[in-house]
């Protein structure tokens, strides 16, 4: 099935306690398409970089079965963020975002882009979010993420674009502000009340959460002994998800749950590497293997009061 | 099999923004038997009450199956704790400490409990926990809670005590801060080079981490629209663990991981009341649905490569 993101192609510079990356490929649609690559391809992306953008890094990805016709390249400079992480890795600090670019996108899909049936919805502006969305002919599903910024000032166009699609894929802390409510289960039931049948949040170093009105399902971080960049974690996370989904063209509730996994395995590569180019050298046999990891990490067996048990380990 | 535990007998103060409680019963022993109870009795209970303790609130747990033998009656005033939580309860403030009868405090166990086989060593200073287990003659499961005050003012005799327990149970901070190391898993692999065979790093709302040479198990904690009082949530937690350890009599890896999974489900029950006394109307019909809902929570199966699936639901 066809698997269409839009999102920022970015050029980042990061510092953590382990490292630094100067002007490095990034952004929601790069993080999202080099992790969901690995599953399925094409994926289709849509953004646009400014006439320095280090093209080869795309062709690279091209290579792995990205479809760049929608990328658009314009005359200035990319869009660049420069972020620093505390000592543990558990908060940063935007340092500078330079939106060049990317000031004036207003994405436009390609004419065989339009019949994508698996839409990812990056961290832009809900106003182009929504234009986007029209665009598509008819999405079998629309996944859409946002953050802080947008919720404080576009609050009305985000409200309108949570009545379009199926699931709001957020981090805990832009739960809380959209819902106002510091409670995670109360505000997934408040996003599940303004829209969408499911929404996926994000908790980092404690796993993802998904929450429909039938089932919660938690998957927890992979245990990393070492953690190198958060950077594009949750982006990768939202693109093994769609992977997933669309490569199985499956929605049932069992294999959402899987897709949630996938997910969170690609989160773990992503953290686990500095930027985005370390997904290059991940297998599907990589990622089926953590997926195992993660059944080991929560399998238990339940026994009930005959002694019988019930759910068989991997 | 015979399970002791030795800890505080406590009035506990504790101001949520839900409501307070006033010198209400509380203390790490007495959350540890009230809901250790409901699964495994009898528990023998060591430790000091001043002469102004509500003995009939322990009588009320005597009722429920807990030994009292080893409770010392001193004359004085009893050990009381005032504390406050933040709006959201993710942090709390100690506003008052007041040892009373503690300050003198020497276990010493009555003759029948020396034979027990499972023993908690509730958060007291470690030169206390290890003259408990000196006295008791061949345990088959020794586990171990502390706190950063003893990491930072007893850490020689922390360190001779972890030679010779079986399991440390303490929360994400305490681990970093005895190991000196943030990152959580090598944390836990710190402890398991000084002495324990495991550890379980309990980590408030995001659940507890069972970590072994063998195997890492992480259950999250369920998912609750409404918490009231965190209090004692840990200390319930240790007997929920401990109790179907020794109600099944069964150490086996499989087994261990149950025993996280009760005593998540405990730390559940006590966040969703006031005070200890909450746990008297849980049965232990309320725990097993509780276990299976945990079950529900994080269950996926793995599909492998021929589509064939591994593991079953519940």
């Amino acid at each position: 099935m066809s698997l269409l993101v839009v999102g920022s192609i970015a050029l980042d510079s990061v510092a953590t306690p382990f490292g630094q990356t100067a002007d490095a490929p990034g952004g929601s649609a790069v993080f999202f398409s080099a992790a969901g690559a690995i599953l399925h391809t094409p994926i289709r992306i849509v953004g646009v970089v400014g006439s320095d953008y280090p093209w080869g890094a795309l062709k690279a990805l091209e290579a792995r079965g990205v479809d760049l016709t929608g990328v658009e390249r314009a005359a200035g400079e990319s869009f660049r963020w420069k972020a620093k992480y505390s000592y543990d890795l558990s908060t940063r600090e935007t340092l500078e975002t330079r939106l060049g670019v990317f000031a004036d996108f207003h994405p436009k899909l390609p004419p065989h882009f339009r019949d994508a049936r698996f839409l990812f919805l990056g961290n832009i502006d809900p106003e182009l979010q929504l234009g986007v969305l029209d665009q598509v002919t008819s999405p079998t599903l629309v996944a859409c993420d946002t953050m802080n910024y947008w919720i404080q000032s576009k609050r009305d166009l985000l409200l309108e674009l949570l009545r379009h699609i199926d699931i709001l894929m957020v981090n805990d802390s832009e739960a809380r502000e959209l819902s106002g409510d510091w409670n995670i289960y109360r505000a997934a039931r408040w996003i599940l009340g303004h829209g969408p049948k499911m929404t996926v949040i994000k908790q980092g170093e404690h796993g993802a959460l998904l929450v429909s009105d039938a089932t919660t399902f938690k998957v927890p971080a992979y245990p990393l002994q070492e953690v190198f960049d958060p950077t594009g974690a949750g982006d990768a996370f939202a693109g093994g998800f769609m992977a997933h989904l669309a490569s199985t063209e499956d929605l049932s509730p069992p294999n959402l749950r899987r897709a949630m996994v996938y997910g969170a395995a690609m989160g773990s590569f992503a953290v686990e590497r500095f930027g985005v180019q370390g997904f290059d050298a991940v297998t599907p046999a990589d990622v089926r293997a953590r997926v195992r990891a993660f059944k080991e990490l929560v399998h238990f067996d339940v026994v009930d009061g005959t002694g019988a048990a019930s759910g068989r380990g991997p």
